[in-house]
């Protein structure tokens, strides 16, 4: 695309990328043949200059039965990052190979929020075995973040942050950042805690710079900020960090004390993830993962098919209902099928708009009212302009003013049912705290299907048509 | 949810929102009926507290025909940052109701990316006017970003940034910071640039603090960095930010000067967004925004409903072809539902999954192959097994073993179909640059209805099951 033209002349390290910063084909190939090959200096020189980012990405367009190869020449060239870096089930694949000690070694290089994504995984004896490997801090620091619940904040956070009290100077804050060797992380604010360490304030680091040696921290920081509760979901934490806009933010406890920090590149991937899986969801995918060994995709999808199996049955005894109606005029075979079919792809454009609204926090109690009536007026008017040229096209086509005017009425109904149920059957299995990426589709299906059906062959029952 | 009760005792300002960080119903009832009685102090009150985010949502969730009078009441309580975190609809319409002076002061308020963000929209007649009453310098920066495409980086890069050169210390850098008055921007890493404003490394913050005042810069700036391209597409910039979890980036022009920067919470809501929007195009839904005028989105809808009433009517064409069939043995149509729905149904999960993998790069021509063997053994995985029961069911159900045997053929032969379709689809149309999200669906679902209702219609007239 024309940014390639661009992008040429800009210094970039990495050529073994393509435009779209995926690894070259060629690049991937290389690297394979040299494993193949066994020669390890050369695989070693290839991957030396990636970015860790890059190396699993490697690791992952490997095919499956290369992988321990590849793995075994590149060595130590994989660290900590590589592994956090990594698709979860590469991960758990690398990570099943590899000893205690070595996991251990791994995590300790690794801020608390990394290292507990690569642990939190593992089996239970596997995990006690890696957290008696590593020394005692970083082992309480994991053990406490392992002891907050799945996908919340505490699994989130790092523990390594800087606070200072309210009465430091910002002369007082350099020198301590300068005098303190340890603490390696990257950090973009800094918290300043009152003496029962409760965040009072924020500071950003521009502001610091920015401010003479001898002005109180507590005259550069922001009292209002944005506090995280250690328990709250991670899709919550993560429309937190959009909606005011966070580039880190303190981590606090029940009683209210700074207990950790998170940053937004650990929030920027689940943004992606939470926005990106309703529609794997919606579609019965499961997670989707292209890298999730296929037996278990398997047994996803085909539950999901089951399920469907079920509802789609339940149509088609609707149609057996009315055989003797279908026998009579078999041109109802055909015409049914895109009533129905016409029903099934306006409710999936409402359920689509319906569960983004509600996963982006758009949708409240105070505009579901005027949502409803929306999706109301819509289905209406695409259900008279549809019927009609539907109709229009069967008097043509057929002759038969009964069952045109049968087919229009049908697509108008259900042209509405399918957009009250697109919007309804979502907000309502929400309400119920039922997460209606997942569920919504098998409901709203069944709904136009049947209804779909049931409304023509219905009508033309009804009033004889044949 | 269970963190309420953790959140509560955390002192937190915004006590009008609910637990999910919406405004609540019953705070912007007491709004829109103090709007409602004309009682501006009390609306300024209520509105005094919310942060610039949630005035912005206050303003999306008041019904149209209230929201001149909202405005009206809370006045200069609306500042660019509120402008700039309105949905694009609502925004539209507040930006016409004011004065090109009034738009030129919010403008110059935000940094260049924001004020971009509300020109951009505007016709070309009120863009210039706003343009002409900024100063000469926001005047000068905000043409240069438009005369970058839409949806660049070039749009989304604010030129506020601090730049120093190489052969600085560390002191040098905090004299100027303390020094320069007018630099109001937040920010999160400087450039280092060599005399021609070429970047030749990186330094964040936190090194900096941590660093005496003696050492120079080049000795504390990392050299590779990532490089954002102006023109390139800002989906790629968002993909880039996540990959190498950046904090902010250099952009460069094709001389490979220092331009501007972008940062991540300008990025925030385009990872969100694009990873949201494939649901959309995928159902049709277009932008599937619920703020959308009502005529426009009854347009994009019925767009795509007649395109699909198109395939549907194909679908049909099929059944009618084989009406003599079906006049034989009616419950071939009630059983060509079902082959044709779960058909459908499994080709939507597989072309979710293929959608999703594109758009977040982890499908390359490396991995295309692994990819399409993977849905070639589900597909006949799960045309097996869902073919083997309807077969058995038709068999107790029918006593008909002719009909059970072409039941379980066509129920196999449309799962591998929609499996291949599913991937292969949307992978063709990516390498023609066509926007898989938005035209997988209806060839997919043209394949799967054909096809179902092809393979069992045309297996019972083959055979003369009747």
């Amino acid at each position: 695309m024309s940014d390639t033209r661009l992008s040429d002349p800009v210094e970039q390290p990495e050529s073994e990328l393509d435009e779209d910063d995926r690894l070259k084909h060629d690049f991937v190939r290389a690297v394979l043949d040299a494993v193949e090959a066994d020669d390890t200096d050369e695989v070693r020189d290839l991957v030396e200059p990636l970015h860790p980012a890059d190396i699993a990405d490697l690791i992952e367009l490997t095919p499956g039965d290369q992988r321990r190869a590849l793995i075994a020449a590149i060595g130590d060239q994989i660290d900590g990052e590589v592994i956090s870096e990594l698709n979860d089930w590469v991960r758990e694949e690398l990570i099943d190979s590899l000893s205690p000690h070595q996991v251990a070694s791994f995590a300790a290089e690794l801020d608390t929020d990394d290292a507990v994504a690569i642990i939190e995984d593992m089996e239970e004896a596997d995990q006690r075995a890696v957290l008696r490997a590593l020394d005692p801090d970083d082992r309480a620091a994991i053990e406490e973040a392992l002891s907050y619940p799945e996908e919340s904040a505490g699994r989130l956070m790092q523990r390594e942050l800087i606070a200072v009290p309210e009465h430091w100077t910002v002369g007082d804050v350099l020198d301590y950042l300068r005098g303190s060797e340890e603490l390696q992380t990257d950090f973009w604010e800094i918290f300043v805690v009152d003496p029962g360490h409760r965040p009072v304030g924020t500071c950003h680091l521009s502001w610091i710079l920015r401010t003479p040696r001898v002005v109180s921290i507590g005259d550069v920081m922001k009292r209002e900020q944005t506090l995280i509760p250690v328990d709250l979901d991670q899709e919550e934490v993560a429309l937190r960090f959009q909606k005011y806009a966070l580039i880190s933010a303190a981590v606090v406890d029940s009683s209210g004390r700074l207990v950790g920090m998170i940053t937004v590149d650990d929030v920027v991937h689940i943004i992606s993830e939470e926005a990106g899986e309703d529609i794997l969801r919606l579609s019965g995918a499961g997670e989707g993962d292209i890298n999730e060994p296929l037996p278990s995709t398997i047994r996803t999808r085909m539950t999901w098919l089951l399920i469907n199996l079920g509802t789609a049955i339940l149509a088609a005894t609707v149609i057996a209902f009315f055989s003797g109606t279908i026998a009579k005029l078999v041109a109802l075979s055909a015409l049914m099928t895109i009533v129905s079919g016409m029903g099934g792809n306006a409710a999936t454009q409402t359920m689509a708009v319906t569960v983004r609204a509600l996963a982006t926090n758009q949708l409240t109690t105070s505009n579901t009212w005027r949502m409803i009536l929306r999706e109301w007026w819509i289905s209406i008017a695409n259900g008279i302009a549809l019927g009609f040229l539907m109709a229009l096209g069967c008097q043509l086509y057929y002759h038969d003013t009964a069952l045109s005017l049968i087919l229009f009425a049908a697509m108008i109904i259900n042209s509405i049912n399918a957009g009250l149920s697109g919007v309804l059957i979502p907000i309502g299995l929400d309400r119920l705290r039922i997460d209606p990426a997942i569920t919504s589709t098998v409901f709203v299906t069944t709904m136009t299907d049947c209804m779909g059906f049931f409304a023509l062959l219905g009508l033309a029952t009804l009033f004889n048509v044949h």
